[in-house]
């Protein structure tokens, strides 16, 4: 188990700073603290203003204190637009690995091409992993069987940031609670230094993304019962929609959780992508696996709502009213847990 | 213009040979002699066991004897399994080379990588033209609309190599032939060594495709009225799907032709993945366009048949089956023209 630092400079929040929040709720190694000059002093929930996770953990000014808590590896915590190295923060990864600090990253910018940073790393002796490189291997789709008794599970949903990881997460977490053999496989950065593997879907070349997607499916397959793969994207989103498919004829699920964040209606970050409606929205995923394989259907067995920002009340009306119109459960996985979701999926295998 | 050398050695025929005889038949460029000692002393109609092109055009044993034709540039014809180059062909390359010739390549694996060919070149200033290297920028599909006035069409399929580069090809002609101001949009190696440009889709990052096809299509759209957009793979092809969708959500067509190969009942190479009806996958490629942009449909408008090797009364079967299934005009660009697709085009855009 490494001890990880996480830089997340002037960005320690819930939406840009998702990889850090992501890695301190759910990742197996320790993190012993957080840079942000902006919150230095505060621990973890205070910095976030109220979290259930990363009790204790400090936030601190620089990665000089950051070392008073002995780390044995530095985490770039944040996903900057553009996903270059903020200039600012050089000085802090030189420093970091001039004490012998691995250095992760899921930034766009591979820093194992940085000249200076990869001179003092070679030079340090420590490494550089750049999660978001993808492999050196191609392979096409070959549309091949999963193991009889999997289940493969994909998360699905109306746009980016809707929960799709922490959906996965939570029911691979909930599986192993009921004895099940589980396994979370991760498709994008955050979820890859989560897991400490994976591939990162958005950088395979467009001709392999189904055919390394299945590989690695088949891998875990192999060797589990419950898979519960990460989604990226959506169907309906302008420009990420061929990860999404490559996602579905990668994996070829057996059933999906479709994730949605209450009150939305448009792609974020476009002015004119309304939401098709929401049972249109899971139909047109169940439909692209029919695609491919119309002798058996993939069906969404029940919705991941991200209710974040509402009262109780509310959160409760929005997945009521998600519920209504689909027919389908729905639940909160941060605040309701995802029960439903997994007895849903149980019932669904048992009756196929 | 150039003067063109085809090495299409052992392969000068219509299923591997396709960027040879793509380029004969529709590139502006001259070609020379096409080098396949197997057919050495033909002409490229005999060659070919009947064509409608490439008359006077010599077959030749090798790079010497083509030499004799006065080529300023050879283009590597073929597109053989795993895209590598075949090692026995490398002293036609330094040959070519070494006589001043610049050289194109569609293979996958890139000449201007390799470290002889690429030092030759550099020493004889000639230059490797790469045609499936990617642009080094980067895009995510913005959603802008295109011109007013102007018409995207994209060929969508059942499969690859149902024709859809050939009824591109043919439908840009037949548009200009009619005094319309139109365009060849180009998305694959063949189609770019014809064009001159385009992009290579298949070799674009995943999260790029569908914007830097955008790009792309917005460019073309603000210079001519009729932009016909070279399509690639199928949306029920469980490898090259993401390919599909990445080309429909970044051209958002105003209209599409789907080609289909008479006979073909299943996706070639692979065992277990039969073909949806037609009618469906017309449906599911229109449906595809809707889930980004509910307000203003996109229809296929017509129908590509490919009936090679078919006896005529065949071919107008199949191609009438295709009618009556689809309700929509059908018709073998290469056999019967394109007339009927441009007509059904015409009507469209005028009632929209």
């Amino acid at each position: 188990m490494r001890r990880i630092a996480i830089l997340a400079e002037g960005a320690f929040e819930w939406h840009y700073g998702k990889t850090a929040t992501g890695v301190i709720r759910y990742g197996k190694d320790t993190v012993v603290a957080v840079i942000d000059s902006t919150k230095a002093g505060m621990d973890v929930p205070q910095a976030l203003g109220g979290a259930s996770f990363g009790q204790g953990i400090p936030v601190v000014r620089d990665i000089h204190e950051a070392l008073t808590y002995q780390p044995d590896s530095l985490l770039i915590g944040i996903a900057p637009m553009g996903g270059a190295l903020p200039e600012a923060w050089r000085w802090q990864l030189l420093a970091a690995i001039d004490n012998g600090l691995d250095i992760t990253s899921g930034l766009h910018f591979f820093l194992s091409e940085d000249e200076e940073l990869r001179a003092a790393a070679a030079k340090r002796g420590v490494t550089i992993w750049d999660v978001r490189r993808p492999p050196d291997t191609t392979r096409v789709a070959q549309f091949l069987p999963h193991r009889p008794g999997s289940h493969t599970v994909l998360f699905v949903g109306s746009d980016c940031a809707v929960g799709k990881m922490t959906a996965a997460l939570e029911l691979d977490i909930e599986a192993r609670k009921r004895g099940l053999d589980s396994a979370f496989v991760a498709t994008g950065q955050t979820g890859i230094v989560i897991a400490g593997n994976g591939l990162p879907v958005d950088r395979i070349i467009s001709d392999f993304v189904a055919g390394m997607v299945e590989q690695m499916v088949l891998d875990f397959t192999r060797e589990h019962d419950w898979v519960f793969v990460e989604g990226q994207g959506a169907l309906n989103h302008p420009g990420y929609s061929p990860v999404t498919l490559g996602l579905i004829h990668g994996s070829m699920p057996d059933a999906m959780i479709f994730c949605h964040k209450a009150g939305t209606s448009m792609i974020e970050g476009y002015t004119a992508c309304p939401f098709p409606p929401l049972k249109r929205m899971i139909e047109l995923n169940e439909e692209t696996v029919s695609w491919v394989r119309p002798d058996r259907p993939c069906k969404v067995a029940g919705l991941s709502i991200v209710t974040f920002g509402l009262s109780d009340e509310k959160a409760r009306d929005a997945i009521k009213r998600a519920e209504d119109e689909t027919g389908l459960p729905a639940t909160d996985p941060l605040r309701y847990g995802v029960g439903v979701l997994m007895d849903a999926l149980s019932r669904q295998s048992a009756s196929q």
